[in-house]
Formats: structure tokens, sequence, C-alpha cells
């Protein structure tokens, strides 16, 4: 079928490239008439201006935004007012879902149709394919299908889970319509949340590991240090890099994140090409906020977001304060 | 090689088979007598006393013990004075790494060698392999070398890690000798550790998609009651069991323990088969507390512990506090 | 001065009480006419109805809410029609910080002014006095200023704190004006948010004295429970209300939620008329959103509100989800 | 009565000086010779060795350490041979709880009477007193009792807690008998523990409220900053020195530690004279690890000790390893 793409960045321009393989054809815009030059040469329609873009797509149009959330409710004021009742709009960006419901309400009243679709799969979606979590009508996911599909990993070669028979769910196909507007950047921001925390355990994990040699150091011998109850108990070298490779094999912590792990180290396992200030998006941020407004414990996903913050000083105040009160009560001089 | 297995329950059982598959020959013994006479029919060498056990193996031996952490060194005690100079024992229990110090230096004084190997598989092991952590000096690894082959994965089809050329490492076929006694267990520990903040972070995922519908619930209206600021934002049935597995292709988060929440959500999304009272072993702990010893940070495995504990009702008199010094202060009365 | 009250619960009937006693004349109303009548009986002025309130306030009026936060933009709509430029609306309840900034932008319009004033005191503060945090205009404290002197505390006993000199400032007698519209409630959020981290400091400490005795009782000896390694460290049966009473006198964590827990403890040191279900409120909240919101690390008050949602059972599906992962991948079955 | 005290540093020297004005008569030694001098002009009797000190009081003796945890057990080592059966050895250090029950069980092999007293008060004891926690036998506890009233700070004024009647406990004076050899330092150990919660609070709090104009703020806008939804809503510049100040007066947070606070921010509200690198002591390590051993969930306490480790650098591994991991699988790359 034939499918906008608005959003050629590193993401957006990969999928079309996907799409394409699978015989859709993709209209495609982006303030860079540089990305879409690039694939016009690869065979896509490209277009120059937003009016354009709505020009060479039938009506009813599919509109896929592949752009930064800051961006998105700008992009489609532009596009709104050229659209045609039954047009749909498909946000793939990484919105927070209560927009979705905010703009998906606002366009119903226009007859526009409204997806928000997560995305998963990264630089590594070309190949792999990407896992998708719809937000959207019955019909909006009903017409779009093909594009799901052609996105998607497809059954591949991942075993199927044991108890399941028949014609594969789309789900094992690898896209899944979650529920109305916002249910797919909903669970595509829990999918992040959880990320987090499996990302925190990893690097908790392998710091301990580094750890495992505190015995081997000298430490100060003075008031402000705890000395090491028991040094003889922490004096191992581990090699982190074989380490991880060892434990993608057979062990119970398998996984994507792991594998990443073993390449990372393996390519440099004091990670000296890194400073350790962690940014954040804003789906760990919102799982936390969602964990909090509905009344739902989520303290390690939530202790994984805050020590991302940590990680770029921002507890340094409160950190200074607590120098500050040990000095007040103890007599206590903070440690250079 | 001649190998003797002490301790023949689920795991030590399908360690033998393994190991007999690979032709090694196995003497086994367990204060079951049962478990032995199965072994036995299967092809196995019995004992029917430890004595016997010794007796059948040839010198120097390599004795495996796969016992719980809490007898093995009644084990040990009972067997070591039928030992000879330059025999082995083998932990592949789940000890705590200090144990294996201590031991070590003990049964050095009598010339025998202790190797410590912690153990990941569970009940998929005879099938997949073993992901072995071994801790014990060189010329010991190096002894048991078949052994360890032969329970270990091997390279599969887990793909190469970039970067990586020649002969496989150790790792890449699925042991690592990690460093001196007691580097296995440690390993093995904050495998464990990692893989409690993993299920952790998935709990609390799943546990909020679930959540996802409570602006449809009725919620009281009282003093005590937070009121949903916006019910809109949380009115959606998620298919967990779907999710499960849609997330298994092409996202960030795929990971055996996601293939096992599929499954076990496939069987029952609502988990009724259980209570959620969440047991933990001596590793999850064992890793927090070598974190705090060693100054590491460690608060997600942390958090992922007392979780556990909470989950049993460990917390309730604190609770009691926190409700006693609300009415306290505020005269409020906790709701029931 | 002359002052509205609306809003005679437990807070604001004490309040006017206070109020009066300093010589302010009090016009009074609430939605229960008996608790009208009762203050006018105490000689305030009682208003019949939101009309009568109005007019027997002379202009420019000040009117303080002390309500519930989910009733207050009601009253103010229903308000605002009846009032004139330059009359100050106060919110002395628990209102959400953001809605003050949106109220204070819409009032303006109607020249009318907006006070946002975070109240601590709780049923202690008609004798104590009440500690006022006050987002608003200059002019608007200005004006309200007898009023925050008559209900705060005043210099009393608190010693003054060392290198203070002059005049005591505002804080020194118990009001502040923090900050433009909404800084008040943000300040008591965050005055909440401690609140929370202090109160489950306590709770922790309290209820690992009273696991100080484990070792004394029996435990299970099976797969699933890790048994106690030095239980001998664990036989003592401390008075935790004795204890409680000690730290009141030269510890370093006196405070007045210790002489609460004192007493609560004193009462009953095993806390048997409370259930454990800890309630929690908007500020606890909006204070970990907040710090979210804002990048800043508070992984101590997060992680109390949190085990506030845990103690009403909000882990349980994703505690029954780890036990169903155990099961998956160890076949432990679950304790009951 | 007369007692000896080894380890006249800070906290030894002012309790000496405590006893002498109660009446007690004092032996002191010190490895410094001008420790000893100095209160031999202030009427102490001084010992120039450890022999010496030991001649200098009758038997049966009382002997009071004030020592680094880590010289304790040299220093009892030294005195056992001198000392005779009845003796009573009392560390009034910061000892491990597990070191106090080993050392009872050999002390008393020679009829040595052993005593743990955890003390609180720092800087502060030799006007406030000093509050006791005490772990022995009921009989040791006998002997010393006029010197635990001696040093405890006695009732004071602080308010009796309402319900109490007759004879103050010893708690209401200031020290209390809290069970067998190891109590005191186990209550001690809880004490800085909750100290250590009650300060991460205060010290969130007020990181937060310096937050609390982050809106006003330039941002980078780039995909590796999430931009404040809200900018409109973090504009306050908020006096924390004012503020703490305030919440002393009629707030639930009242509290010894947040008077120190407003000391420490009314001398300087941008603690610019410290660093942020905060010094942790054993007492809140071994809480943490007491909650573990025990079962017990401690998750702000330990929460709270994390962050000291994280403030010196110690999580920095795990860091870059999470900012190797969103290159490897989003190719971001870190902030600078």
């Amino acid at each position: 079928m034939q499918i906008g793409m608005i959003g050629l960045g590193r993401m957006g321009a990969n999928m079309v490239r996907r799409l394409q393989r699978a015989g859709h054809q993709c209209v495609v815009f982006d303030r860079s008439s540089e990305a879409v030059q690039a694939l016009a040469k690869e065979g896509m329609t490209p277009a120059a201006s937003v009016q354009e873009f709505v020009n060479k797509l039938s009506a009813p149009r599919a509109i896929w935004l592949m752009l930064p959330a800051a961006v998105v409710d700008a992009s489609i004021a532009e596009l709104t007012p050229l659209l045609s009742a039954d047009d749909i709009i498909i946000d793939g960006g990484n919105s927070y879902y209560k927009d979705d419901i905010v703009r998906a309400k606002s366009l119903s009243a226009q007859s526009i149709h409204y997806a928000d679709v997560g995305v998963s799969g990264g630089t590594w979606g070309l190949e792999r394919g990407y896992c998708l979590m719809i937000g959207a009508q019955q019909h909006t996911v009903a017409r779009l299908q093909p594009i799901f599909a052609a996105l998607a990993p497809g059954v591949g070669t991942t075993p199927r889970t044991e108890g399941r028979s028949g014609q594969p769910s789309t789900a094992e196909i690898g896209y899944l319509h979650c529920g109305p507007e916002g249910a797919g950047h909903f669970v595509k921001m829990v999918h992040n949340g959880i990320e987090y925390g499996m990302m925190a355990a990893f690097a908790e994990g392998f710091n301990l590991l580094r750890h495992a040699n505190v015995g081997n150091m000298s430490h100060g011998v003075d008031a402000e240090t705890t000395p090491l109850r028991e040094p003889e108990a922490f004096r191992y070298d581990i090699d982190v890099a074989e380490v991880a490779e060892l434990w993608r094999r057979g062990s119970v912590v398998s996984s994507w994140l792991l594998d990443l792990t073993a390449h990372a180290l393996q390519a440099d396992p004091n990670l000296e090409g890194f400073g350790g200030k962690v940014s954040d998006s804003g789906e760990g941020r919102w799982t936390s906020i969602a964990a909090i407004e509905s009344g739902t414990p989520a303290p390690v996903l939530t202790a994984a977001l805050f020590d991302r913050f940590n990680s770029r000083g921002e507890a340094d105040y409160g950190n200074k304060l607590l120098s500050a009160l040990r000095y007040e009560f103890g007599g206590h001089h903070e440690k250079r």
C-alpha cells in the first residue's frame, strides 16, 4: 500500500527502506532536503514540502511521523488543514501517551484518525525488524495492518512459546494492538522503564565484579574511612568481558542487553571511551510518573532512573548538605 | 575421565547424565538409595556409602558435591579423612564464597584441592548445558577441563560477539575460570543478584501494565484516598500475555526471563496459581552484602531483594508504625 | 483584621479559633450548618450561604479556604462571581502547586489576588501554632501579614539558630513568603515528602529492632528458605517503646516524629490496633513527580512512597510474577 | 565511684569531664601523653602505661574504652592479662555488635564482664549529656548504674510522654539496658541507620527545593536531553536557609537534624565549603547487613547508604556501562 513518512532520521529512513523492500510505496519528507534526496535515490517518492507531500498521497492517506517528541504537535498542526476525512496520522516517535489522548480527541473532530505506535528496534531494526506497540481504534489498525506486518520482525527464528498453537498471533509476528489511542505509547513507555531496570541490574552487577579486588587496594586509615573488615574476601581480579561472554550461554540472565554488554566489554573492558554521565529520555520518567499516579510500586525502575540523574551530578547539593550535617553534629571533616 | 558425584537431586542427577553422555565414568552417591539406584539403572556406578564411593574412585580423585549449602561442610568433613593428597573436592552448589576461602585453606593443609563452581541452568541444563563459573587454582582447573567442557553448553547456536576471532575462549563454550577459590561462587552470586534485578524490572513493568485500567475502577472518596487526578489516562485493559510475546521479537528487553514470562502468562495471565510470597536464596542476599562491604552502590539489586522480604509480610510492623504515626500527628484513621 | 474562612473541619475550625484569640474578626462558612453554629457559639460571625458569607465581609476581602483539594476549584468558581477587584482568595489546603499557578493566572484576569499557603501543624496547631509556607505576590503577603503572624507559632521557646541576630525573620516566627503563586504549596509538598522519608526511616529502624530476635524463631528447613547463617547474632528482645523514649534524649534522631513514636509505642508496643495498610496523600506523590520532572534524584523519598503503595497490596501481581518465574526456571514451588 | 577511661579523644575526654563533674573518680590513659596530661591538669588521675592504669584502679575495676573500633580488640588483649575476676570492660566506641558477642564469650572464660555501650551525643554531649544504649548482663549494668546516670542527659527539659507516670524509667533519664552483650551496639547501629535515612530525607528535600528553578535555566535541545515539559512549573528561587528555619517551628519535620540544617544553611546556603563526597561509617553498613541477614526490608535506609557510596564515585564504572549500552543499542553518544 501507499504510505507517507515525515522524519527521515536514523529511525525513519530505515523504516522506509524496510517498507519499500516489502513492496510498499513510500512518499517521504523531511526538513532536510538532503535526507529526502538520499531516499529518492533509493527509489522513494520525494516531497519538497508538506503540501507536496500531502498531494502525492492518495486519500484516504496514511501518514507516519517519525519525529522528535517535541515537534510532533507542530507537525500535526501543519498537516491537518491539508488532510481529508478518514486520513490517518501515525505518531511512531516517543510521545507521552497522554499527548496521544489529547491529539486523538482533537483530530477526531475533523474525522482524522490517529494511531500511536511505540517502536523498538533502534539501529538494528532495518535487518531485525521493528517491534510495534499500537494504540488506535480497531478500524485504523485494520487499515494499517500491511504496514505493521512489513515493519515487524515476523515469526523468524524465535522459538514458539510452549502452549501456543494454531496461527501465530500478531504479537508473535511482532506487532500488537494494545488498546485505544495512547495504549501503544503506554506499553512502549513501560517497555523502556523495564529496560532501565534491566540495564541498571547489569550496571550494578558488573560494577560489583570490578570492585571484587578492593581488598588489594590500600585504604586510608582515618576516622572518615570505614575499613574493609575482611580484605581477604575481596581479592579477585575478574575478567568482566569473559564473564559477560560466559553468561550468554545457558545462564538465567541471557538477554539482548547482555549480548550488547559482551560486545562493549570485548571492545574495551575499562570503558574508557565513556565518562559515565548517563542520559535519560522521557519514557523512563513517564514510567515512574505513571506508577506514582496509578499507585503502583516501582522502586526498582525508579531507582534506576534516579541513578541516571545522579550520574549527571544532580545529587550534588544534597550530598553537600550531608557532609555539612556530619560536620555539624560530629565535627567530621569531609574527605578530599 | 572418572568423576564422583555426591548429591543426586534435580541438579546433580541431570549433571551426571550429561557427563555420562559425554563419555565420562560417573560414580554416584546420595543419602537416598533410591536416587542412587535410579542412576545405577542408567549405567552409573552406584555407591552405598561414602566409604564405598571413595573406594570406587581411583586416586587422584575428583569429587563433585551437588548439595544444599547447609550440608556441604558436613559432607566435606566426612569425606576428607578418606581422601588422599591431590584429590579434588568440587562444590557445585550455592555456597557463600567466603566459605570457599575457608575450606580451600583448610583442605590445602592436607594437600587436597578445592574448586567452587557456580552452576546456572536449572532444570533446563541437561539439554541446554550448564553455564559454569569456576574458582580454583590453575592446575585444578586444568585437571577438570574435560568435565567442565562436557557440562558446558558449547559454542552452540549463540551468535559470536562481533570483534572476537580465532579459537573460542572457554567462556564462549560456557565455562570460565574466574579466579582463585571463591571466585566461582562470587561470580555466580553476582549473576543471581543481577537476576533479581531483572526479574524485579519485569515484575514492576507488568504490574504497571495491569494497573493501566485503574481509571475504570471506582475509588473511595475520603480523606485517606488520594484521588486519581486524570482517570482518563488510565483506562487501558492491556493483554499482558500478548505484550510479553510481542517483546520477545526485536525489542530491547528480549531475554530468557522474558521468554519464561511469556510462557507463564500464556498459561495464566492472572497468575492465579501463585500467592505472591516470593522466596529468596542466599546469593541475592550475599550480593547486596558484598556490595555494602566493598562500598559499591547496588540500589536496584537491593531494592529487588527487599521487595521479596516485603512480599512475605516482613515489613508489616514498620507499616503499622507508619499508620500509628499518621494517627498521632493527623488523627488519620487507617483504611480497612 | 477581618477574615473569612470557608471549611470548618478539624483544621479550619481550630485556625479560626487561633485567629479569634489574636483579636481578628472571623466570618465563617461551611456546607455543614452544624459546624457553622458551633463556631457562632464561640463568637464567630456565621454565614448561612456563600452569598451571605461574601456580604458579611468588607471589601477588599480576605477569604481563606480550608477545604479538601478536590473541591477547591468548585468553591473558587462559586465565589468569584461574587467578589470584587482586590479581594484575596487564600487556599490553605493541600492543593497541587501546579493548580495554584493556573488559578492565580485565571483570577488575576478579574483583579482578584491569590495566595497558596501550605499549613503544617495538624491537630496540634491550635496550641502550638501553624507553620505557614506562602506563595503569593508581595503586596498580597503584606496585606495578610497580621493573619499569618496570628496563626504562626511565634518565636516561642525554640532556641535561636547560632549566627542569627537582630529582629527575628518571619521564618523564625513561623511563616515564610516562599515565592510567587504555587511556591507555598511547593515548599509544603517537599516538606511532606521529607516527612515520608523520615517516617520510613523510623519504620524501618523499629521494624529491624523487632526482628532482632529472629535467631530465636524456628525456621523452615527447605530449599525455599534461606537459613539464618548466624542465629546467635539475632537473639535480642528489644523493648522498642523504651528505645524510642531513650532516643528522645540527646540522640541524633531526636525529633517530633520520634516523640510521636514514643507515644504510640508506649500505648501499645505491638501496635495491634493497626493493620499496616498505609495511606498516602497527594503531596508525597507530587514530591516524587516534581523530582522526576526536574531531574532531581529522590530515591529515598520515593522508596518511602512506593512502600506505602506496597503496604496496600499494590505489588501483588508483580510478586506473583516473580513466583511464577522462579517456578519456570527452577521448578521452585512457592511457600504457603 | 571509680572508673578508668582509655581513649581520650573528642568523645572520651568530654565523657571523663562529665563524669568528674558528677563526682566520679577518673583514672585516664591514652597513647598520647599530651591527652593524658591535659586531663591531669583538670584533676583526673593520669596513667603513663596500661600497667599503671590498671594498678591505679581498685578491683573490681570498671574500665571504659573509648577507642576507634579497629583497635579495641588489641586494647582488650593488652588489658586482660592484667585484670582480675569480676573486673568490667566497657566498649563505648562504635564496634560491630557481633564482635561484642565474641568478646563477651571469650572474657567470660576469665570471669571478666563485658558491656557494650552505644553512645550518641557527639561533640555536644559534654553539655547535653550522652544517650546510652547498653548491652550487658544485668549485674554488670547494676554495678555501672552510677556511671550511666552521670553520663546521661537526665530527665531535663524534654516533655514527658503522655501516658507515662510514676518514677521516670532509665530511658527517660537517657540510658537503657537493651539486652545481653551486643544489644547496646545493635540498638546504636539501628539508631545510626535511621540517622542515615533521616539525613537523606533532608538532603533530597532541600536538593529538590534548589531545583525548583530549573525552568529558568536554558537546557540543551538535543536527542540526549529530556526537555522540561512544563518549565513554568519550575520557576521558584527558594530561600532554603529560611525554609529550614521555618520548619523548626510547628512542622512535622522538626528535629535536631533540622536544627543543624538550619545552622549550616544560615552560615552558607550554597554549602560551598563542601565537595559532596560523603563518608559513611560502619553502623550504616551494618544496619543494612543486619536487615538483609534477618530478612527485614530496609529499602530507605539502604538507599541512603548507597547514595553515600555513589557520592564518592563508586558507581562510575556502572554508569559507564550504561552509556556504553545506550551507544550499543541506539547509537546514542554520551553528553559531555
